[in-house]
């Protein structure tokens, strides 16, 4: 394995550090090697028990790392960038998940400052250790459903928090289970008999001493799961528990307890910025979910050899590598052509929002408002920046995670039966990310969002609306105006062609879309379908613009991409875009932003011809990526090739199952004759 | 939930057990009945822990079960078919699964009468319990290219067994890491310093009394894997172990003792009858391995309820059934309708099969030959009904696997959150079913077998032979006779024109292959891709064509269908069809089976229009595939639709992580304060 992983490096002109530094910063990257080392240095995180452990085990490790994780934080003055490289280098889900996350992040968004110094305090320090408890058993998306109840008592100024049903139980609620002892509890506000809504309350659950459940409160774990068992997923139900008045986040809404009359939020849209942060942090994050996968499966495609080439001349000895087949490449390298794609688009996302951000931060906070709602489009249209920036996130986060778990899974597949091992790497991994595709939007309903969006936005445009308002704005007015004209896109000859082509056929479903909706008046939900495709028409344009202006703009140069690299880039684009146009070749013909001719081109020459060029440069590709071995914790990923003398000594030394001997005849009631599997059980 | 189910139940017309004894036949389901009682009242059997349980545990179970699972065989003098049944319904793979599959066939079909009273009388009594040893830590596709040597000894007349190298570990082998005592291991033949390639050995690989491994023998587990885990798939290395002349299984090539000299075998293509069974076997149970998926879903989306349609007129009170959105039904209607069209090809496939046997049976055996070559074609043509039927299997097996794989997926996403809990039902399922794409060949490398038996054909076609040959020279004759005029497909209108539209394309794919490898003399390698989209095409024509002809057959009358259910099985063919030809609507274009039109009005209207009028009887179409619940083990999938109550009662009452109280606190080290977990664990 070695000196074909150096073959194919010495292969290669990619310089990996220059596109390491490009995609991670010089900082990024030396934060990485300096947190790797402490964490490395610590038995607690030694990880070679994760994949033989069960339920119980593992959770156990995971809450011993989460607390050593703080108490490092502590020690090294860690910053909150070393502590997500952290998380990401430990790569598993941890019992403090989700009191790091929407507990603190809800605490201090929407809470007064009283009511920051009576919970934020104490939950900085660790004292209180919380959860978001939003989704019930019978409500997740829409969040308008919950049946939780917090009914004002005006005699003592207490609400009273009920769960009137089984299915108002809390379900799914990150860090509950077991770990946390409060919670923010999303429950219906009743004043006066008056449902207002769902409103966050902050509730105590357990005991701080014995963390033993409080009376009239059933809290437990939910149990094991597809994936992210080493979080403990929690369910809870309250008998009529009084809290008192400060218990209810205040910030936005608060029932006056002296009169006892409810105060309306603000602004009913607060919640684009955080919400906009976090789903184009999805997608930026994508890209590194699904490089994890690609970095692996090439890795061991270039070690991996089965068959001669009978094609091949005779003195050519030896089995071919699997990555020289074009089957394997052709599920590979698009693959890793969209890493960059998604690396770049979400990175840009984050920019457009940084430069909007003072805009933004004064409306932010408020989670599991009313953006969870799907349906008929909201009648205002606002066709600014930030609802375009809003609504392409979404689209995105559902392409995106969609995207990365498909291809985690291609990639799993196309390492043969060795990726079926979970010392592959992929298949653990993948399981855990998946719920990505349901959280901050189920993928499926974050399209009717944008759909809605692209709706009112195209009837602003059929109005008269100013093109350059934003990109969205401007890609439907120059279609229009086009329209009668048609298009000619030199898309297999010219990069920017490639992109006004993605951008027509978006155009066109959109129009089309707003036909079947405001000239036919179809029900919104016969259109659910369209809406599904269009929205990923957009997101797909969005992903090739973003590709293409990365490259075009002056920063690959500025930060030292020298233009050897930068001309794999440039392949790495026309590959993801032609690869995409060519899995889409039906709407691209139908909205005739091309022909069929150069469908079939793009299919039989360019997209193989550019597989042939890309394919000696896999390996640095993937390199660049720069994820440490400790990180990817796989044999068939080891930077130095080791593949099959890292797998044997993991199921010959560290397997537990092999501390078994059994007694294998059936007559005999005999199972187990000798049992040390315990033995091998990670020390703390 | 319980309510909702009744309604759907009422709303339709399809007759569930008109449709389950076609499908299964009388018989078929009483004996699932008979056998589903025996399991269900056993305590051995009881599935509550198994979500719960970690590796070592489950194999333990697992163990305990085919012990038990055995005597109950004996006991109840079970039935070949009454034991698969059983093995569906217990529904997880065992400790004996390969001694009782690949072990017992090799030895029957390759050995001697000799070697039959030697190994496989003992094999039958479970003395010698076995595995197949073919995969190698460095091979596995390619079977030529194994390392293992068995080196013939003139002088004392025996063979060494040897590991040369660290990849010629034997990999992947099921039944072998604890259980086995016996293994067929595949080495290469070496006779006078010359390889005469894989050969099958019986090999005693661990004592019979201590179960301890043989001198000079290394063997074990090789580790967890994304599922299989109830299964000890093992290595082996043999450092010069020495076994007897009678090991090598002599029944179709043989050393002589006396004269050490090689015969070879009678006739290089033994393989094709066996393989294409267990193809077709593949084919047909993809459909139930799918349905199982649908099944959960299809009835949890019945019962799920979320949001308000607001285009439902005011008096239409409460949250819409999650089945009654587009986006949910065109994910799983298209995929119920795929379930019966996998069982009907896989059925009808197996008849041919059957039809045939004699002819075949003489052939049969010898497992893990050529047929896992994949390069250039052979230079024989033979299009005989064998070889169609054979090349007709690799393709199906590849595509059936892989639908089912991502149907499965599908299904549980369309579950929302709930989904990714592993008391859904779907999650563990699909993690088991997942490597049937790896192995029986590689579900990519397959299509190489397809597309190299369509070239020979269409050669075959070109010099005239005979249309009726089979089918395939049927419908590229046709094609080729049509080629200038053209062709004009009513695929709206009339269902045969249906099925000519994808054999029209399937044919066009075959000419166009042809044209690039015999007149532009395109490498191989080059042409996987295309391969791969051909290989596609051709088996969605099988389907389809199956799937028309069982029910234009009288079959369905005579087994009793009824007109009603008959209907709703045509529309299910048109949407799988339809749904089909709109998915790959390209290739449909570009071979001019249909018009751009067509494949608009197909996509907006047609399949639209499908999904309504089949909605109400998909309770009921899943149910006609009659799985018991004790099968499904999933709280979304209930036939009573207590869906909640179930989740509930599983977390809350069987879920071990809820007997461990934790220490929250970071800067406390005790993790566990109490840890009562193992007192769940399932009693034996
Ligand atoms: C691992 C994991 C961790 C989680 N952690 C937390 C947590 O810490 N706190 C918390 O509060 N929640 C948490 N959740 C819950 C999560 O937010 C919800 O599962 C998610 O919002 C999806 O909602 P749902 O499960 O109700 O899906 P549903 O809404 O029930 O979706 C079911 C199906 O119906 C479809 N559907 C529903 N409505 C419509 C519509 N109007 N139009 C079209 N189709 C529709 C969906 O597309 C889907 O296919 C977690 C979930 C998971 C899986
Ligand atoms: C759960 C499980 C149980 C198993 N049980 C057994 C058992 O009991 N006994 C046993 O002997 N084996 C067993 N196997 C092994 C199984 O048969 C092999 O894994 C399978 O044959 C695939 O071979 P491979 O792993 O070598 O894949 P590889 O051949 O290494 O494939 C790797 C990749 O290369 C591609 N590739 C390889 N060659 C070519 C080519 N010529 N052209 C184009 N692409 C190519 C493949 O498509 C794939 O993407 C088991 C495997 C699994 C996962």
């Amino acid at each position: 394995g070695t000196e074909l992983l150096q073959q194919e490096r010495n292969k290669s002109s990619v310089d990996v550090e220059q596109l390491s530094n490009f995609l991670f910063t010089k900082d990024g990257l030396a934060r990485k090697q300096r947190v790797l080392e402490i964490l490395q240095n610590d038995k607690v995180f030694d990880k070679s028990q994760n994949y033989f452990a069960g339920r119980v085990d593992r959770f156990e490790t995971a809450l011993a790392r989460a607390k050593k994780l703080r108490q490092l934080h502590i020690k090294h003055n860690f910053s909150q960038d070393d502590k997500m490289v952290a998380n990401e280098l430990i790569s598993e889900p941890g019992p403090y998940g989700l009191h790091e996350s929407m507990f603190l992040i809800t605490l201090r968004d929407q809470g007064t400052p009283e009511q920051h110094e009576v919970f934020l305090r104490k939950a900085e320090q660790y004292k209180f250790i919380g959860c978001y408890a939003q989704t019930e058993l019978g409500h997740g998306s829409n969040v308008r459903g919950l049946e939780t109840t917090a009914t004002w008592n005006s005699d003592d100024k207490t609400f009273t928090i009920h769960s009137p049903t089984l299915t108002s139980s809390k379900w799914w609620i990150g860090s509950l289970g077991r770990t946390a002892n409060h919670a923010v509890v999303m429950a219906q506000l009743i004043v006066d008999g008056k449902p207002m809504g769902p409103h966050p309350f902050v509730v105590q659950i357990r005991d701080m001493e014995s963390h033993q459940p409080l009376e009239n409160i059933h809290v437990g774990d939910i149990g094991p799961k597809f994936g992210y068992n080493t979080m403990d997923n929690g369910y809870l139900l309250f008998n009529k528990v009084k809290v008192p008045h400060i218990s209810m986040l205040a910030r936005f809404s608060s029932v006056d307890p002296k009169t006892g009359k409810y105060a309306r939020p603000a602004s009913p849209s607060l919640v684009y910025g955080t919400l906009t942060w976090v789903r184009s942090t999805i997608v930026m994050q994508a890209g590194g979910v699904l490089a994890r996968g690609v970095t692996i499966a090439t890795r061991y495609c270039a070690v991996r050899r089965q068959f001669q080439d009978r094609d091949a001349p005779e003195w050519q000895k030896g089995e071919n590598q699997v990555m020289n087949y074009t089957t394997v490449q052709v599920r590979l390298l698009p693959l890793l052509a969209t890493t960059f794609a998604l690396h770049f688009t979400g990175k840009a996302m984050m920019a457009l929002y940084a430069a909007s951000q003072s805009k933004m931060s004064q409306d932010a906070g408020k989670a599991g408002g009313p953006q969870r709602g799907a349906g008929p489009e909201e009648t205002n249209a606002g066709s600014d920046l930030l609802a375009d920036l809003h609504a392409t996130s979404c689209g995105l986060k559902s392409l995106a995670s969609y995207t990365a778990v498909e291809g985690l899974e291609i990639c799993r597949r196309a390492c043969g039966g060795h990726g079926y091992s979970s010392f592959s790497g992929i298949g653990p991994w993948y399981a855990d990310y998946l719920p990505t595709a349901t959280w901050e939007g189920d993928n499926y309903m974050l399209t009717q969002q944008v759909a809605r969006y692209l709706l009112k936005t195209a009837r602003s445009v059929l109005k008269g609306v100013d093109p350059n308002t934003n990109d969205t704005t401007l890609i439907l007015s120059t279609f229009l105006a086009r329209q009668d004209t048609g298009a000619a896109f030199d898309v297999l000859g010219n990069d920017s062609d490639i992109v006004a082509a993605f951008a027509w056929r978006a155009s066109f479903l959109t129009f089309e879309a707003l036909k079947h909706r405001d000239e036919q008046k179809k029900p919104w939900n016969s259109l659910l379908v369209d809406f599904y495709r269009l929205s990923r028409a957009h997101s797909q344009y969005m992903i090739v613009k973003n590709f293409y202006e990365t490259l075009q703009s002056s920063s690959p140069a500025q930060e030292g991409m020298g233009t050897e690299t930068l001309d794999i880039m440039h392949k790495l684009f026309r590959l993801y875009a032609l690869h995409t146009l060519e899995q889409e070749a039906s709407e691209f013909y139908t909205s005739s932003a091309v022909t069929v001719r150069q469908i079939q081109l793009a299919r039989a020459n360019a997209v193989m011809k550019l597989l042939e060029e890309i394919r000696p440069h896999a390996v640095r590709l993937a390199d660049a990526w720069a994820f440490p071995d400790w990180q990817l914790d796989s044999s068939l990923g080891r930077y130095d090739g080791k593949v099959y003398e890292d797998m044997f000594y993991r199921a010959s030394e560290q397997n537990p199952l092999n501390r078994v001997t059994i007694d294998p005849y059936p007559d005999s009631p005999t199972l187990f004759k000798a049992n040390e599997a315990a033995a091998l059980k990670s020390r703390l």
